[in-house]
């Protein structure tokens, strides 16, 4: 019985931060020994925001795929590869584009809402974004995509896409399977200061920060603003740190903390110990990895040469059915 | 000097009548000798607006290649292909999506004026129909565009999308020459009825056309309408025959259509019989070289291969210099 199929991207907009590990990366860890994972690199669609920075997308790819091998995913497991060398996915999108209701991508609240902020956005890649998504996932007939929930919308969009596909092309014998979405458990972290964890905001601790690093920001993080004095008893959930604990501590420990700041028994430096050094523990055999590779950086690019290949003979293989289906194969 | 290059390409939505010969092709068959001419199947600007249809597109490309053959398009001066099997295009027109204001392709006349008509076409698409259409031109660093006046907003278009690459991402040098639109003259035949010449208005006369099937349809021709009995005088431009005068026939001929028809001293079977010698005088050699092509398809086929491998090298090229613009060689 062959693995389901499982695909998932992400953009190379920056080193990976333990937001990333922990609301996505550790799940595609845990999900290739389950499923055939198809992990790529989403260089196109970082360009559909950050079209007008092209060092952006530049510096990161590869660096990118340092941090998923850091993480532990295995290219003996899953295939990674690269979404820019694939034209396949241009090819699909343009086809799939020309059955596709403009009015299907326009009413997505992504487009709505970006747009509304940032004017810049309003083009005709960034509306099409969605379906460029549907390429990606439909071309290698993915079973399942892992979402969070914000991007339940996509892949409802991907299902209906292929839909009209099959309805307008192939009714009797479907080529374009819909996709499952894949609701997985996934941590939220908070950023340094509470807010979402994001380079952008400068609240972020990267996947493979320096450990002194580490120790420096999270024992520069702001707490409890009621907690001014060492003797002021502290109330956790209005602390960004306590967000770290529910992640990294046992129970034991996060009992200890709780108590300790509500009693003001503990200082914050005490009570962040703990965090420092979880995290150092978590990252060490990242970057024991990401050494290896960086020392490497060769067998990273042969790593996505492999990988990109293995999913162009996938590829190539559905567009050669839907070129059929569409009357386009001659 | 090499020669400057001019692209153009067709759909494939039916055999190819006299309207395009002479609103067209007649035209290439020219420009080859003065230019280094690239023209193309239009397959998938073809689905834009026969998506529902896929038999269309499937029946008609390589008859197509057999009438620009026919027409005198000769493939060791010019490069013919299909677009379809240029991936390449599909490329570049995801890549230049991204940085394609969306308002730019929202206010194309033909966009609003057709999706008016049909709301079938309200697709993503039909949307992005002329930014396609300028990756087509680009990909070739094209220097002339020959347009009819219609198309005039299109290749204005295609500058726009240039300029704005260029200015993005390489400014210094720009990679995307801005091509310029070819005004030639075409005449425009009207249709057997005096409505524009089309297949699906049942009133065209097709290229390859059996020569008693011409003599047949003009001589059913409607003439002047107040022309009811053979004593009748008639008036020329009331009639849909003189329009295949002014393009067929010599001025004496037409001085004697004229003047025979305004005072009756000619009948209107009389009237038509150099008309339908002249377009069956036309189509003879183009008959002789469709059989020669239609003996022996392998040739056509073959034709496509080389042209198309020509214009991959073309277009590979500037899709490597675009990748390299956009930071996306890695
Ligand atoms: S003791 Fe811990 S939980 Fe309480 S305010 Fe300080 S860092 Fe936050
Ligand atoms: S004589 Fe000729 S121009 Fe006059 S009505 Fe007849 S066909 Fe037309």
């Amino acid at each position: 019985m062959p693995r389901q199929r499982v695909l998932s991207g992400m953009r190379p907009t920056g080193a990976l931060h333990l937001g990333h590990y922990h609301g996505a990366l550790k799940n595609w860890v845990r999900l290739q020994q389950a499923y055939d994972c198809f992990f790529f690199v989403a260089d196109w669609h970082a360009l559909t925001t950050h079209y007008q920075d092209k060092s952006v997308v530049e510096r990161n790819v590869y660096d990118m795929v340092v941090d998923w091998l850091a993480a532990g995913l295995d290219p003996e497991q899953c295939t990674l590869f690269i979404q820019s060398r694939m034209p396949e996915h241009a090819e699909l999108f343009t086809l799939l584009a020309m059955s596709t209701p403009h009015s299907w991508l326009e009413r997505m609240p992504s487009y709505k809402d970006q747009v509304e902020k940032n004017r810049e956005l309003a083009t005709y890649g960034f509306l099409g974004y969605p379906l460029l998504q549907a390429a990606d996932i439909l071309i290698y007939k993915a079973a399942f995509v892992p979402v969070g929930e914000d991007q339940a919308a996509h892949v409802e969009v991907t299902r209906e896409v292929a839909r009209r596909f099959n309805h307008l092309y192939c009714p009797e014998t479907p080529i374009l399977p819909e996709p499952q979405a894949l609701l997985t458990e996934t941590s939220r972290l908070t950023g340094l200061d509470g807010q979402k964890m994001s380079k952008s905001y400068g609240n972020a601790i990267a996947m493979r920060e320096a450990p002194e690093v580490v120790e420096d920001k999270i024992r520069r993080m702001p707490t409890d603003p009621q907690r001014v004095r060492r003797g002021d008893p502290g109330e956790p959930t209005r602390c960004p740190v306590w967000a770290f604990h529910q992640l990294y501590s046992d129970s034991d420990t996060r009992a200890w903390a709780e108590q300790g700041c509500r009693s003001a028994g503990i200082g914050c430096l005490d009570c962040k110990q703990p965090v420092i050094e979880a995290i150092q523990k978590e990252q060490a055999p990242w970057r024991e990895r990401a050494d290896e590779f960086l020392a490497n950086p060769k067998q990273v690019h042969w790593i996505v040469e492999v990988g990109t290949e293995r999913a162009r003979a996938v590829a190539r293989k559905t567009l050669k059915e839907v070129r059929q289906a569409m009357g386009l194969a001659y």
